[in-house]
């Protein structure tokens, strides 16, 4: 390497982050925002084909994620996968029909996005509301790694009077 | 300026971020914590004074901001806040006590994070639940940008038997 190199690299080296701690990150572009919507697509045709595991797929297979509903909280890939296994079985006519209506999703700093959205159930557990969903930029791609769904708003009561 | 500084400014411009539309990012570290910490520490100290305006400092000001809870969806700062007085008043007694227990802190990405946290409200509009602030590194420093409040679990009703 002649002298100018090594005067480039050194240079570089000291320059390539300006502040003290910087590190690299990836920007978010328009195919970062396809990704995630294919993943939460994939998510609920793996539930309506009664395929669990695949639905859990969408979320990053560590403990560290965060699943709360109802006002409970699930800590963990696994934790989340057992109470879902438990409340919704693992065949199609347990789990019922799933679907989800993306609202928003909006970039968090350069290696996260919150997506907004609502969800609908039909069958043994029918309900509907809103979640949100932080993913996170992995090795592996998009993945969630914070689960925050809950119900509502509440519907009319049937044995209401007409209004 | 010389050749060789020249020459050093342009290598580094082409070779500060190793992939295409790499971007500099700042590390989640402790002070990050500590900072997201106070900034909730601050808002229900807000509350409980009755400074609705000064409980809102902890959101981004922005239109992106996304509140929702109990299956209704706020868009934007202001109609946050127009909710919030609309709802609470913008006095003590009116707003009531508000508690908030941080339960978890995990970074997102480089320059956000995602707090798992519950509630409790006594006065007018008395409940508890569980929150999920997703935090953006901003240059005003960490603000909310996205807040995912739900209420639960329910609590025995006081009409049941003893079990």
């Amino acid at each position: 390497m002649t002298r100018v190199a090594w005067l480039v690299a050194a240079a570089c080296a000291a320059a390539a982050c300006p502040a003290a701690g910087c590190m690299h990150a990836q920007p978010f572009v328009s195919g970062d925002r396809t990704a995630i919507t294919n993943v939460i697509t994939a998510q609920a045709a793996a539930w309506n084909s009664g395929d669990l595991a695949g639905y859990m797929n969408g979320y990053a297979h560590t403990p560290d994620l965060v699943f709360t509903s109802g006002g409970n909280v699930r800590k963990g890939w696994q934790d989340a996968f057992d109470h879902y296994k438990a409340r919704y079985g693992n065949d199609k006519s347990s789990m019922g029909k799933l679907e989800f209506h993306v609202t928003e999703i909006d970039p968090v700093g350069a290696d996260g996005a919150v997506v907004l959205g609502t969800w609908k159930l039909d069958g043994p557990n029918a309900g509907h509301g809103v979640f949100s969903l932080v993913f996170e930029r992995r090795a592996e791609g998009w993945r969630i790694i914070h689960d925050h769904t809950s119900s509502g708003p509440d519907t009319p009561r049937s044995d209401a009077p007409p209004s």
